[in-house]
């Protein structure tokens, strides 16, 4: 069976851009849909689904709202976009969708797109996807693919990333198999590239014991797709072994996951083996580009795109007291293992993060903060040793026997 | 013949990974070739293309570079497989290529990737891919695959995401098909959605004279990959009319383009007619992410991903002379329009960036400091008047024509 693209953007501005990606969507052997969500005027190129149904299918008018205010005028066209391609590919009759725009079509078709279920295509090529996706991407799998050029008239070079685009989504559709669980039960965990000895160990014992693991990384937006997935049911049980996220919320930095970080799992009751990994870490943009305000703490330049901050005693004491007071509201069983010995790979006696005061202050407020409900155990090895490491993989291994 | 796609990453630690990801290249119907960048330690999955190959390139060797402290071994592999990559992709042997990684492994291919030519397939499965991608793309035509998980281990959903990925890039390999120039002169222009009026209406003007456009978003990434493809040979002349990059290089904000926008064009000599459209705007992050310092300022929520500002007569001053500065030495023929009924869409009497005397302020300014070997035009009409674009575009063709 041909399998269907949906082809969307403002039609308005971008009509003849759009035709020409579904032909070449053609040529890609898959069939293409052209969908309108321009949200403010009539296009010149027919749509397959025009403005009107599209905007129909919330109950909407689209003359109404193409009087109202721009912004209000973009809500309702987003609205509107998010259900109708949901529709289309929970019934089968779209497997995929690709959209074109600069700032306001980029703004719009990705917000539709954040509707859709992990998996399904999404391509998104643009004029803003070199620079901050995340506010067009957030946790979603929308792919974002540069214009070079803007989306303003046909020429050869924007022909050539058009049609690189309508086959890249046209293969992806075709040969694309929806995910399938294996039946195991699924532990999520959290890796840095400073705690993957002992995530990578851990992870080996409840492999063994027969259990899946997926591991994320704690870039803040790592975070929250885990604990996303975790509110889909798909996750059974947490290794949360590299905490970072919170340190960036509460002090700044990239990986900032939120202040909801740690709350999905304890209120879906689930098995929690929780080690403060990375605590001591707080990753800033490149080393050019680092605030003003941290400019005379400690800093590691980890590698041309990356910079981290060790965190102080007084912070420390403050991600501390964030993890307790979320812990402290789980509904399943919770075990705290503090990694005596430090908590990354450049937190050791020899190297640049070696702080055992502001360790102290985070292991001390864990102490006296977590309820008497949750297990603690203090190892004095360094989070990266096997011996710690097989130790919270084996705990999870019983948390989950028991 | 069956086209070859370079599947790259750190083998010592995403070996499986990767050799999954080949296998469903080669399910997607093209010839994967495994190439390891490592640049730490051996992998225990066999490569086609070992790291100490990829070393070899430029002459070093692999042991002696994992021998080197971190940031140095990464320098290395970096600028071997840069070579090897484009060695690669000159000669036929490989028709795109895709990498896997976390912050390390994108920084590392991300970097041999920009050394290829625009159009060749380049997918990078990242863990970074929501975020600031301007790091690992830059201008260039990098695609970014959010990973969902991180890359550590093989289960049911990386699988799925490795396998979209693989069968994207090999749908676009198999359906690609190179630039080739139409022969006509190229005239690049820069826009905005509040300056697309006027320029849409100008390009037609060059358009309907026979000559082909190329617009660009004036994203920053968007003016300086324009300034790139002139430095390329793949541009005749400019017609330069929305100039906001130079305001967010001088106060701040996203659209930076750096100190040499307005120079490649001037030192090759190109024809060049200019319109300092948009200096009224700098483009800030969405509204709750706007920098403490701007936030007392004149600000307008375009959408909900995007602030802009407007700018004082005292920041025209300053990008009045950064223009006439760069201008000032330009080899080619020069002629600037100065749109006195204003700069943007919103740059109008009844508007919210209407502010004459700050647009005084430039005009002002660059009356006085170009030089009087530039053709200045004062023209009445707002930038987005049909009579003020024909205007400009006529310029161009006479420029052009001369």
């Amino acid at each position: 069976m041909t399998k269907t693209i949906v082809v969307m953007g403002t039609m308005d501005t971008k009509g003849l851009e759009l035709a020409y990606l579904a032909q070449q969507v053609s040529l890609g052997g898959c069939h293409p849909l052209l969908m309108d969500v321009g949200a403010q005027a009539a296009s010149d190129t027919d749509a397959d689904i025009t403005a009107a149904q599209v905007a129909a299918v919330i109950g909407e008018d689209i003359d109404t709202i193409r009087a109202l205010p721009r912004g209000e005028a973009v809500e309702k066209m987003v609205a509107a976009a998010s259900v109708y391609l949901k529709k289309m590919v929970q019934s089968g009759e779209a497997h995929g969708v690709i959209g074109v725009g600069g700032s306001g079509g980029t703004t719009i078709c990705a917000a539709a797109m954040r509707a859709l279920p992990y998996g399904v295509p999404k391509f998104m090529v643009s004029t803003l996807a070199s620079g901050n996706t995340r506010w067009h991407v957030d946790i979603a799998d929308i792919i974002m693919i540069p214009s070079l050029l803007d989306i303003g008239g046909l020429n050869p070079m924007l022909e050539m990333v058009l049609n690189n685009a309508a086959q890249g989504i046209a293969g992806m559709v075709k040969g694309h198999y929806a995910y399938q669980a294996s039946g195991k039960k699924v532990i999520s965990m959290t890796m840095y590239g400073t705690t993957t000895p002992g995530v990578s160990r851990a992870r080996q014992v409840v492999d063994d014991a027969g259990f899946e693991t997926w591991v994320f990384h704690a870039s803040g937006v790592g975070g929250r797709t885990m604990e996303e997935l975790m509110s889909m049911g798909r996750i059974h049980a947490v290794m949360d072994m590299t905490l970072a996220e919170v340190g960036a919320h509460l002090v700044g930095g990239l990986h900032d996951a939120g202040p909801l970080r740690l709350e999905m799992a304890a209120q879906l009751g689930l098995p929690q083996v929780i080690v403060p990994g990375a605590a001591d870490t707080i990753v800033l943009p490149p080393r050019d580009q680092v605030p003003e305000k941290f400019k005379n703490r400690t800093l590691n330049f980890h590698n041309p795109t990356m910079t981290t901050m060790r965190t102080s005693g007084e912070e420390n004491v403050a991600i501390a007291e964030f993890i307790a007071n979320k812990l402290n509201q789980a509904k399943g069983p919770v075990v705290v293992v503090l990694p005596l010995g430090g908590l990354s790979s450049i937190d050791r006696p020899d190297k640049i993060f070696y702080d055992p005061e502001a360790n102290g202050a985070l292991f001390e407020t864990l102490k006296k903060k977590l309820s008497s409900g949750i297990e603690l155990i203090e190892d004095e090895h360094h989070l990266d040793d096997p011996e710690f490491a097989i130790r919270v993989g084996q705990k999870m291994v019983s948390l989950l026997n028991r």
